[in-house]
């Protein structure tokens, strides 16, 4: 791929931000004590402590299916079970970790926008301390969801009561938490740790690092099991700093939120390019960093010969559109200006 | 740490070498395809068949132990056991990760100098067809040993046929590969495919990445497993590319073999340096990068006040110290100096 | 409880037939070899062999999670995935056993009346080449279902034939195939192998042993992997020829279809003898040995002050009402009568 | 096989005895409600209690390789790993259950005499709060061994005691604890309980049961972890009364101890036959109902041809004779008579 080229597939097309980048540089000069035990790390953790509240215990790992699967796994028993949407990440995406790595199961939602409600979690979580099912110990949302919606605080806050009312723990799968504090204008503590929230997967990768994810409880007795279960589940990075470095960039001068803001600003304008477009029907609204649209299959079909982008639903058209910290308004124009092209044409 | 510091206890405390850093940021302009499907890794995928053979597979993963579990998982059933060594990384540093992610038992053989042989692997090679028992599947090495010995391609080509014969599969716990291919002065290729192997784990962090492991593999029907594991296991990056670049910076203008040639270097010359020094014994030959000596404990904990190393045996007083790509021969002469120092104030 | 009573809540409720407990006592005498090398476990392999056809291999476990899970493994690696209706007995009753025993992923469908069928198992079985998504491997399906509903012949072959074209296989949990077989007026063998199907969980239990399952395979390939993970599984029994002794006798004199007849006939009287009952609503046709049924729940609260049955779903009012080898025509009659009354006392 | 044959390959070649026998049918008369919520198991908890002490919870379970694993996972969380004998059941003879089902790592110790001690545990008791080494939480021992040796109950408050002062915990595999405690002397309670044992796996199988084994806790943590994974791994009979009448039979009027003395007395009455015999070497004491011997293998093989026995270990020549609870003075002498016979016939 030639540099300037920029697709709409997934925010992990994009390269690592600059910063992040010169602060890897930065972190890898010297020898450094390995597995954490460095200054970088010992910097991430005050950083997390100042963002997400002074009880924040925080485990960088490499990626978000490890992230989850540590996180969901520390606040369980192996018999233990994961209420979660039938569109989570954690359910359709993560090649069944979960479920092989864990022994975790999970009891699926179905839900209208890819997000969970108290009344919607009560559908599975009954039947505690029956044997035969599964005992439903965990719920898990994410934030912004796949669907590209966005959780308020309130939101959170009321399923965190929920929960624990029952005794259950909440789980955040943060991919795209630093997109939905950009566009809620939240901080990242007020739609977690604020809220309720027991444990965060808090992702870096989407958001400009090259590969950084990290799992932060606020319990000691969770984060010993985190502490754990990073190791033995493969998710303990050796030469840690280098991994720590690139959440310290992210968590420095907000540069998690600048780059969430960019790409949530793109994917409105995106939205905004496109609603009058003939033919071309906004299926949710543009809520964080992603469009979901439903064009006619021969539009679909000419736009992929030029564009990369995700096909979300064969059934139904729908397509996803996703945005990125590096996406340009030259980009959203553009694509914009194709897809009313396209429209047209078919139309024509 | 202030950059001019070094240590001795890991090549994991080294960071990145300069060229793999440049490989990455170049990688990580502009979009790409998630997951593999860029360019760089199919860059990579050619110098790994120019460096293992055509039949090559290669799947770039995080880290040492997420390899590995995948390697040997993908070379088992459920009901199938693992033969290592009895100081085996799999076995005594991976926090039990083959027996928690992929439920894999570990057959263990105590062993000399770390090094298995036929004979060694027939004690607990036996019993194929015995429900009762595990059954016997995979044979793992690892290449430099934990002991800092190396196999020879002889040594490896006779434990392949060895397993072979008894429908089993060699895998190489590579994590060091690049060392002891340095210090036979081999290929790669030499030491693994050609000798009969059926899966490596290829270490790049030690030999100087930030964090790339890759899996290698060269039968379809096995590389087929790797591919699925790698996602349910937690081992796929998203930002491929910029995993891959690292490996193909360390396999690019032969990097590997110059980091690798160079610690060795500088192993060599640490145990020339304290060879005679009374009240240090060598305790294993520093065939690759480590040296292992046996130290009064009181030198030992004066060392240890200034400089970083293991204790590998408290019991006996056995140290471990390493060299990396980036240990210059004043780290070894100022070291060894200490150490002579230290020695000889303990014997006075 | 005094040895007349009789309940409804399960055919679970019921003990072992006296032809059972006798096969026990007799296969009991004397010595035998362990694990199955015994002749009792012979004769079992020829009954299932007469019944089931040439192919089949039998392997006797203690019950039905453990066979189910078994057989699924058996069927699948550790990245695979199994489709069955949201109301199976393995995903909704078994603890979470198929995921945290065997790691398997199970992949989910509503249904209006407990079975699959080839459009419905489409709505799952897609993605087979796509490492984000578990791979669905197996089809599983319960006869006759955990609704009372049956499977033809002809469902089964059509399941079979759409499975196998997507490279799929099938799976019976027929923890009462008896009950199905007799209903249909098939042998086993028309609606296992000679429709198709791939592995079977064979029941006993519930047909009058006293706790005793069977997987049954019809590939060499899946009968090693079956008598693998029965031991490492836990479901190995060591005094084997007391557990073949219990399926003999089921599969001597058709005892089985004996059994399962007798307990249909019962539903079938129930279902008679209450279906004009005001109040009462027969929810699900009786077509093996239960009942559903919509109440008031006043009277369902009645009942249950002298009788056992399942509430099924609180939310609906459904109960079960299932019959077993033992269930005489008094008790049904007995029972509907109580049914009768208390249906009228509130509409009193 | 013909009822008087009678082998000494193993104490589960054995069948049930009458009385339990006479239980199970006993039990099974009428209807029971499923899953333990029975009166039969009602008095086997008063029973268990009695025995064991007033805070003992009984579970029980099929078999020895399900109940020991129950256990062991209720013991430990999913990083944790057990310290067992290298002669253990857990880790040479279930096919890798602990490791498959429940991901637990086998830190194994090689004994003299199958027995571990303080120092023993020691050997691989340490490195408890290294994420890199899986924690040692719990050591298994066996009672009696499988090397037919008997843990006194001064030996297990010492394990114990300092299993507990590290923060571990004891389980006894007690698949013949009514053997150990009827050669003691003692009650069960003696060497389990009032020992400090936090589990025990109670077995009934080889004491005279058809099939039935119990997990015993005395912790009410423990125990719901127990209640649940008893489940999740497969090892909850649906008509539990009639594994539970087995066990009240064997604890009912002493059978338990009546079935496990003459099993001892039987393996002393076959060493004080054998002891003399030229060419046959006692190498165990036969402390409970096992004899170890090495013979020339020429005797061995002849022997072999006319009675069942397992060569224990066939570098050595060491055979072993296990008796059981219906072994007859006949049995003994006669077979007695071949083995002296058979040693002449090869030293003439």
């Amino acid at each position: 791929m030639t540099a300037p080229w920029r697709g709409f597939a997934s925010d992990n097309y994009a390269g690592p931000h600059p910063e992040v980048l010169a602060a890897v540089a930065s972190a890898g000069a010297g020898h450094a004590p390995a597995y954490g035990h460095d200054e970088v790390t010992a910097r991430l953790a005050d950083l997390v402590r100042a963002e997400f509240g002074p009880s924040a215990c925080v485990f960088p790992v490499f990626n978000g299916t490890g992230g989850n699967v540590v996180a969901l796994a520390a606040l369980c028993r192996q018999w233990d079970a994961v209420v979660c949407a039938e569109t989570a990440h954690v359910h359709v995406d993560e090649g069944g970790a979960p479920e092989t790595i864990a022994g975790l199961k999970l009891w699926t939602v179905p839900t209208p926008d890819g997000k969970l409600t108290p009344a919607l979690v009560d559908t599975q979580a009954w039947g505690f301390d029956d044997v035969h099912r599964a005992r439903p110990a965990v719920v898990t949302i994410t934030q912004s969801t796949e669907l590209g919606t966005v959780y308020t605080p309130a939101e959170i806050a009321a399923l965190a009561d929920h929960v624990h009312a029952r005794g259950m723990r909440l789980h955040v799968d943060g991919a795209r938490l630093a997109n939905a504090a950009a566009a809620l204008g939240t901080s990242l503590a007020d739609i977690t740790s604020r809220a309720g929230v027991d444990a965060v997967t808090f992702g870096g990768t989407k958001n400009g690092a090259l590969g950084a994810e990290a799992v932060i409880v606020f319990d000691p007795e969770v984060a010993e099991a985190v502490r754990r279960l990073r190791k033995t589940f493969g998710q303990l990075p050796s030469k840690m700093r280098l991994v720590s470095a690139q959440l310290v960039a992210l968590l420095s001068d907000d540069l998690w939120r600048r780059n969430a803001a960019h790409a949530n600003a793109m994917a409105a304008r995106l939205e905004a390019a496109v609603r009058r477009v003939p033919g071309v029907t906004i299926s949710r609204p543009a809520q964080a960093n992603a469009l979901f649209a439903v064009l006619p299959p021969a539009v679909t079909t000419r736009l992929l010969s030029r564009h990369r982008f995700y096909i979300w639903n064969q059934f139904t058209g729908e397509v996803r559109w996703m945005c990125s910290w590096d996406t340009t308004p030259e980009d959203i124009d553009a694509f914009a200006a194709d897809v009313a092209r396209e429209a047209a044409a078919r139309a024509s």
